[in-house]
């Protein structure tokens, strides 16, 4: 088993979306070079929604416009449909990321259609995709419990996520979307997928809402998975606990993964500095244990 | 193996000892009586050692006298020497807790003595509380590393844990003072030293100082650990690195166990309003986030 693992960075989209405050393209950019600065080889850069429901989405073509243009860094960005697939490849993206929930009522109440519907919806972007040679990636929400029907049954989440690899995703990222979970129920959704789309495939996509995103991260890579979402900073809060803790920090990841002997080919250091910059620029404390911790012995 | 956990309250002392303010009596004993309500059955009520050095601890003797009469509830209080053995004792303790570290540079700069000779300190401490029937835990510092001299060797733990109990600790904790530690360095040093102590006799006492505290709970129970000690509300700072986190919040501990199926006898919301009091009282935000996001949940 390979001890190389891929962190998506999902600050730059997942985290600051999620923040209250405006962001300036400018902000963002500097965050999204600092980070590939310190490593990161995938950065979700924005996300092609309509900026009536994600105002802080708004500028994505001036993202885009604006990625530096480093060897071997990719830019994903998230597209709810086809008119934002259309969006993003004519702003340049060579990668996007389509989603969808475990539970139906979360995909009831937070895009408005069946979890079918929402995968329908997105089988003309699969096959524009496929055509433009755009990769695409698949998350699926509510893997471990939903915040309106409570637990989700591992089979459900194994039958969507074969559903979006059916289509086409090349990878798909499974999220503990409230961060109730543990590795016991983590473990148990993962043994369910697995059993139907191969581990290699897979990405786990931990919040760290009840501080449990560092102990589910570990107990998926003693399972086999080589690919992890986290977010410098922590970025990006819970809007289903407010003033909770949202996405696991890339930090404490790193951090985590460093001494279990993985090779994530991250600079830590960096990456804090990267953390620290942006929480400075948004004036809030960073959410990760392991920058404050840096932080506070380089200050010593 | 049994999935019977028990958790060592340590916030009232190890906890409220690392907070910079004076902590009144009658809020000390409010947070105890809360805690052993909420069916916590080990407390760590006090401190033995002399005011001069720790002042937050100059009131053990009212604290002992104050402490609530429950059946199957243990007050363990710590003792550097004799001295604070037999303040303890005449005070009504029943359980004491002796301390050696397993770095000699920490012993040092701690307790300005050797390894060898601070347990050769306690020595007379085992004699008495032999006699006298009092209980005696262990706690060895720096399992993993030391803030003066890096990483620790897991052998050298091993000697120092063999050592305390053969003294005649009945448990012997085991503590990342620093909070560096990750799954892989805590298990090789767990199984270096369940080499010559009894799994059952150790405790795993994680700081979260880099966020790895639940990961090396999860680690150590899924090795056998079946004892761990922890702070609610993640009491106490960490004073190697000012404005990080220190002990292991008990609700994030707590919050694990229950989704690994262990059972503790704790009642988690009952836990989480002792948290929230003591905070509250204290003036800072709580260190657990099992309880901010509960909290959250609950003013939702």
């Amino acid at each position: 088993m390979t001890n190389r693992v891929r962190i998506i960075e999902v600050g730059p989209r997942d985290g600051l979306q999620n923040e209250k405050q405006v962001v300036t393209t400018a902000t963002k950019l500097g965050l999204i070079e600092r980070l590939a600065k310190a490593g990161l080889r995938h950065i979700e850069a924005t996300s092609f929604v309509s900026p009536k429901w994600v105002p802080q989405m708004a500028d994505h073509a001036e993202i885009m416009a604006g990625l530096p243009a480093l060897p071997g860094v990719h830019y994903p960005v998230l597209t709810p449909n086809l008119k934002g697939y259309e969006a993003a490849v004519a702003a340049g993206a060579k990668e996007v990321a389509v989603f969808a929930a475990a539970s139906e009522a979360f995909s009831q109440k937070n895009i408005n259609c069946s979890i079918a519907e929402s995968i329908a919806r997105f089988e003309p972007v699969f096959a524009a995709a496929a055509k433009d040679g755009v990769r695409v990636r698949g998350y699926v929400s509510c893997v471990v419990a939903c915040p309106y029907e409570g637990p989700v049954a591992p089979a459900k989440v194994a039958e969507v996520a074969e559903r979006l690899r059916a289509l086409g995703s090349y990878e798909v990222s499974l999220g503990d979307t409230i961060g109730t979970g543990t590795p016991a129920s983590v473990l148990r959704m993962l043994e369910a997928v697995a059993a139907r789309v191969p581990l290699a495939e897979l990405a786990g996509h931990f919040h760290d809402t009840y501080g449990m995103g560092v102990a589910n991260v570990h107990a998926s890579y003693q399972f086999g998975l080589r690919c992890f979402d986290s977010s410098v900073a922590g970025l990006g809060g819970c809007p289903y606990a407010k003033g909770a803790t949202g996405n696991v920090a890339t930090e404490d990841v790193v951090y985590l993964l460093n001494g279990l002997g993985a090779d994530t080919g991250i600079d830590l250091d960096a990456l804090v500095d990267a953390g620290a910059w942006i929480s400075e620029a948004l004036g809030r404390p960073t959410g990760s244990r392991v920058a404050r911790a840096l932080l506070a012995r380089r200050s010593a």
